[in-house]
């Protein structure tokens, strides 16, 4: 019988078989940020246990508050510094060489075909574009997995998101995840693993990619996955190229981690996404999507371009190419908030920042910000929020607020309309992905 | 007998006599940000006077916390911003738009030589440099101040500051204000006003006379207070051409607002500034100040340049020359905050974003932000923070945190070396003032 990506991962890194459906795996990187990783620190120096499994497995980042905005964040931040200078952990990024985790690592190479990867974060799943197994844990999973370098997971089981047909002018990865929400519900994939394929993803970006498997949780999976190709072996090129004699065998070695044809899955659904619209979510959850079109007169407060979904240089790029030559609407505030350092300073280099800076935007520095409520543009009672980030929970972004998850297109769109539109007679030339 | 300017400010703005000693004002302009204002809102609403005394004579801007950290913050940028809206006050500045109270009101042409300003804010006594009375009050007075216009001071006292000599390279407004501060100590001038006057002053760019009015208030004085000049006459041209046949006819108007040879003043000190040195702060009061050479091994865990003292262009362009092919020292944390959307967008012009990324340093949005532990850099317990701004109370950027007041080159230079230093051996040719 066959398998999928995901079972060959969990096979080869099977250290022991609990039970029939719970087995516990050898972990290749554990990620860490300053919100949930001290909780784990603090237990572990309690227990008088203050180890690392191994140091260079570990990565550390502080993304959420940065820099920290109260006595509170700057203690969180201040642990999770010291620990890593403690424990010699040399991926540490710090304030002014940071970004948001689910962005700098996968911007720094940490990330492979075939790896095992947990972090205590619930958009961890991002990390499966790379043909990897990455899952959000708690802090007991996480502290185990500093500690012994394992954690244990249900057998998987994984629903097939076939996609299919041509993404017309307007229409991006966001929309094509929003869209698979949509039709999973919140719960539709609870406990398990979203495979997306098919030509649509064959042909994505790994920053297309990224955006798919980070709304996995979404519909309630453990991990969104991808299976690496050329295109995730020219991402990783830097970083691998002295271990490969060429693209080639990069890329042959990674089908390695390509689901057999025969590999059983709990569901296929396929998804032609040929007449997809730009999609918008409208309540507190994100399978309530529609068309941005169908929005009429929803008058925004704030546009929030940023985050580990839409934070990256393609995102601005999308936003500026609109955005260029236009002012955002009267009454509206934009935030833009590039995701990491580098694509801060990318984004600098190719004039993006001046385009945001010229219709009205706030650029602010890399930080998870205000997709969370944490800092950085959060809602006051009342007001309504463009957002180009995962989550429309309510209260989420700021007690009653709202928010409204779309692309950055549409939140391009969308700061210069003042109200919810459709991207697309925006566009111009420029944008054609 | 002969007037100082302030006496002849109060004279031609004279609205009632209560006693020998208490004078009710007319304003020319009212100042609100959002973390004093909206109290004073509330409660005109409260009160059922809703009412702004002439909405062209107030100016608005959400400064603080921007964008909002918080929930909190949130609401009272809203209160603000509702509030601006609904008694048509047109200048207004949103994120965005917006930049640090003390530098955006003046970047507009807003304060003019013999103006009466007060605002909700200690560091009012900035927009002396103008040639205008300006000091910061408490709510009542803020809320009297937005609905009728006046505001009762007592008679002003003057102590006259007369700078003589040569500044020399390395040494700056900061430096001269530090070195003030510390011979007057923190009550030296309480209820006061300190006018600066001398060939120094003379010689400065409002820029610099701005920082040295900014810290009037850290040695206890109402207001800081320069003649206005031909340089002050420059830097309002662009709002003012329209009103004179040329520079000299503004020029002679403005000397209206000069002291006569006979005004009387509580006290004249003398400083040559020849032999002065970098200043910097030891205590945890802004009278505590000795040489920057004079420290040893001071580690400092956090450089942050930016602020209503010492974040204005001239401020980066001098913190960017040392910093300039330099990268800042491994453990530690460098924060830039261009004090306005303008001047961040000028440091972009200028390069001077990309040599602060360059060099480590994390760029934020325009904020007050860490000056006062409100957002973007607070301290944790024990950590040490180099720091252009213009207050080391004790917990102010942070409960348990030390802050080191300089000026941008030495906060720079410090930067670089990991510990307090004298930025001169840091000069190139670039910087000479």
């Amino acid at each position: 019988m066959g398998k999928t990506i995901t079972e060959k991962i969990f096979a080869a890194h099977l250290r022991d078989q609990l039970s029939e459906d719970s087995m516990v795996l050898d972990l290749d990187v554990v990620l860490c940020h300053e919100i949930t990783t001290p909780i784990a620190i603090m237990d572990l120096i309690d227990k008088g246990k203050d180890q690392v499994f191994n140091p260079d497995r570990i990565k550390a980042v502080i993304d959420h508050v940065s820099p920290p905005k109260d006595s509170n964040t700057a203690l969180q931040a201040k642990i999770l510094r010291d620990w890593a200078r403690r424990h010699r952990i040399k991926d540490f990024f710090d304030i002014g060489a940071n970004g948001v985790c689910h962005a700098i690592f996968p911007e720094k190479g940490f990330i492979r075909p075939g790896n095992t990867v947990i972090m205590g974060d619930s958009h961890t799943c991002t990390h499966g574009a790379f043909g990897a197994f990455a899952a959000g844990v708690g802090t007991t999973d996480l502290e185990v997995g500093i500690y012994k370098g394992v954690c244990s997971f249900r057998r998987p089981q994984s629903i097939k998101i076939n996609l299919t047909g041509t993404l017309t002018p307007g229409v991006v990865a966001k929309d094509v995840i929003l869209a698979v929400i949509g039709r999973l519900s919140v719960n539709g994939a609870t406990d398990r693993i979203i495979e997306f394929t098919g030509p649509v993803v064959e042909a994505m970006s790994m920053s297309s990619r990224m955006t798919l498997c980070n709304m996995a949780i979404e519909a309630g999976a453990t991990c969104g996955i991808c299976q690496p190709d050329r295109i995730t072996a020219q991402f990783l090129w830097p970083f691998i190229a002295d271990q490969y004699g060429g693209l080639d065998d990069a890329v042959a070695e990674f089908s390695r981690w390509h689901s057999d044809s025969d590999a059983v899955y709990e569901s296929v659904i396929d998804i032609d996404v040929s007449d997809l619209e730009p999609q918008v979510t409208f309540g507190f959850r994100p399978d309530q999507v529609k068309t941005a079109a169908a929005f009429h007169e929803t008058v925004v407060d704030q546009v929030y371009i940023g985050s580990c979904t839409n934070g990256r240089i393609e995102d601005l790029r999308d936003a500026a190419a609109i955005l260029k030559g236009r002012h955002i609407a009267e009454k509206l505030r934009g935030i833009v908030v590039p995701a990491t350092t580098d694509i801060y300073r990318q984004a600098l280099d190719e004039g993006l920042l001046a385009i945001f800076l010229d219709s009205g935007f706030c650029v602010m520095n890399p930080s998870c910000g205000a997709c969370l409520g944490m800092s950085a543009g959060v809602l006051a009672e009342g007001e309504v929020c463009a957002s180009t980030t995962n989550r429309n929970f309510n209260g989420r972004m700021g007690k009653g607020g709202m928010v409204h998850l779309m692309s950055p297109l549409t939140a391009a769109a969308t700061a210069v309309a003042g109200s919810i539109v459709d991207p697309r007679p925006y566009l111009s030339s420029e944008v054609t992905r």
